[in-house]
């Protein structure tokens, strides 16, 4: 278990660390930026990269709805369940701290927003509560989908770090713009406590939809997968 | 039947969802916009991580274009035919809703012509129809051969999701400009429908090019394999 | 015979229709074009595409440079090689042709400088003459030392067509402000036809300095190989 | 050992060239520079092109961090290590000489700081030494980390070079603008020599954080493993 909750906790560091770090560090530079397009495919690598090197020994979840989704679909025991989510948040912050002091080494570093999410004024497209709350929800129901998709056992072996991460740089492509894109609370929430806008009050949604989403994801899968032909 | 039926339903909502919706909502973005590059990543990756989930369940076609090809090739059975057109439609369609709500939920929203496909004044780059039914007959035709090459026997296993997806990405690289790029009728359908332009009445290019396109890629396949040497 | 020769001939065709085309038609689109980095995916991705579809058949050169290569390196049989250019400039003048065809589908088309490689004044960044052959020489020997080790015995199985297609993308981000990246002696001659500029006059470079650094490649491996331990 | 000498030697000719080559060459093009995201993929694919070819040879470390993370982590023989080092200094200073080679053929050319990594005034951001010394060292550690799991014995054969070579490129899409992404002090030595700027003055930082940062990942590696339930 101490493996496993290291593994977890270090893997979601690199995810807030690779991801958010990409957004707040390299989008917007003058000229050369790496734009949306760059922040979604180092959300994506930065799992991709942990599941062929962490997945081995904890599953590389770094979020806790898919945690959740997996206990849910059955495919993860629920004892685990709050170890892993202690790991996540905990790594989240931590990548969230070092991203801080990282920024700060800029005499004109603006924390402002980080890479927080949110909705209404707070969404970079300026999205609504309804949107925002349908799109994490049903972005992170593919998540787990997609998730369980690629590592069933008919899936080919090897590939599954690839479609996941992928996965999840697609899903920032469609998503950034109304949300900045969490379906992962840990994520959310690390950005937020640092964030100079009211993104805290916003958090709740960031938890909720993502969770909704998932449980209803491994829901469908266990209910499914029962009636598949052997 | 029903398990393909719903695989293939849920996967064309994704495909519509996650390519048109990156279109519609995050290419154009200001200053960090994913732009066409983006655009075609989000459907290659739509239809690659599809591969990996439900690939095992009905194939993942998400498109009559390949269905019919396939059937033409002769690796598909062509009394799945209907079932697999009407799930693919209404996955679509679905897709394209969830995107209309979503899109809804944006005070300043503009729908425009939404993700649709056209020719002519319709056309990003204003390519008149000729160009436009024969880029989207031969693009289509393309996706039938890397779809039957990728899939064929001799091919490595496990890899053909990656050589698909990323067929797809290339082919939006290059026609996106000409028709925006279709190669699915039931992806033009479901955009079209939503579409504030004359979309609808230049549909019938994107059901007949695409379907000739992908007859005729079956067709050959059909004639070749007799030859290949055992 | 017949199978490999239609397979290289059809291959190349989209090598020049897909690298080629993604450029003439999507890099330089007012605000969302793909820019140099889309029209070194497009490249990249047309080869792996082809890899894994006509890979079984003729092997997916492609590519004069590649078939010198490989036959210098005792990998590909001599007497293949005629068929194999011819099928290559068959090709790449058939996708040129089709990609002059699309293009004038648009009533302010411009040809330009098509596609074409060049140096000097022809240079999309004004290198001169000596950058423009070490480029393409160095260039074209990474390409096939690339090839020849993705393939090699040692290799992991399946991955190559990746590799080498990824390997394309990379050399088009280093070399296309040089040269507009050949690398492939077809490919330059189809576009130098179609081009408004003195393209034709500089052609020789693009088959002169490719096929030295492939044929220099190719000794250099048959000779390192002879000593690899067993 | 001559083909490991060899075959190091010229990889990271090949990294630099391709790295540092597209930053220099392509990066900042007019209208359709390939930009940070463009630059990350080239260091990335140039990494896992040379997996591929000369994997099976050398290791394909191509850096000397990866040889000192590998050796404290008991996967590289210690005797080894000086002729590695040399091998991928000389390379780097190859590649460097080249590129600077091809560039002085623009009749223009201005060669400015080159492609070498800085702090302070020679950081793109304009992050000061703290932050440039916590990024490089925490990069390297990623780095090692990223490779020790994806070459384990748990981990997909074969998908190696994918999951490094892309760690790579996610790697450069964060820190980018803090450093300009070391990681690598044979990288950094062959640039800053030509660099017109104080680049030399600042070279230590980019020798000391990454053997550091390797080193550490090297060590808790190998505490890890041993931990590791079989």
């Amino acid at each position: 278990m101490t493996q496993k909750f290291l593994a977890e906790y270090f893997g979601t560091m690199w995810l807030v660390f690779g991801g958010c770090g990409s957004a707040v560090l390299s989008a917007n530079f003058p000229e050369l930026g790496i734009g949306m397009l760059g922040v979604s495919l180092a959300f994506g690598l930065s799992v991709l990269t942990m599941i062929y090197s962490i997945g081995p020994i904890s599953g590389s979840h770094l979020n806790p709805a898919i945690s959740l989704g997996l206990w849910v679909a059955g495919k993860f025991e629920g004892k685990n369940l709050p170890y892993y989510f202690v790991a996540q948040l905990l790594g989240a912050l931590s990548g969230a701290s070092f991203l801080y002091v990282i920024l700060m080494g800029k005499p004109d570093a603006i924390i402002g927003s980080f890479a927080s999410n949110g909705y209404g004024e707070l969404s970079p497209g300026k999205f609504e509560l309804p949107s925002a709350f349908l799109m994490e929800l049903v972005m992170t129901f593919m998540l787990i989908f997609i998730v369980l998709g690629a590592t069933c056992d008919k899936a080919p072996k090897g590939i599954s770090g690839i479609s996941i991460g992928l996965g999840i740089t697609l899903i920032h492509l469609i998503s950034i713009p109304v949300t900045n894109t969490s379906i992962n609370p840990a994520r959310s929430t690390s950005q937020a406590i640092f964030s100079e806008t009211a993104a805290m009050e916003q958090l709740w949604l960031f938890w909720v939809a993502p969770l909704i989403g998932a449980a209803i994801a491994g829901l469908i899968y266990k209910i499914f997968t029962i009636e598949v032909p052997e």
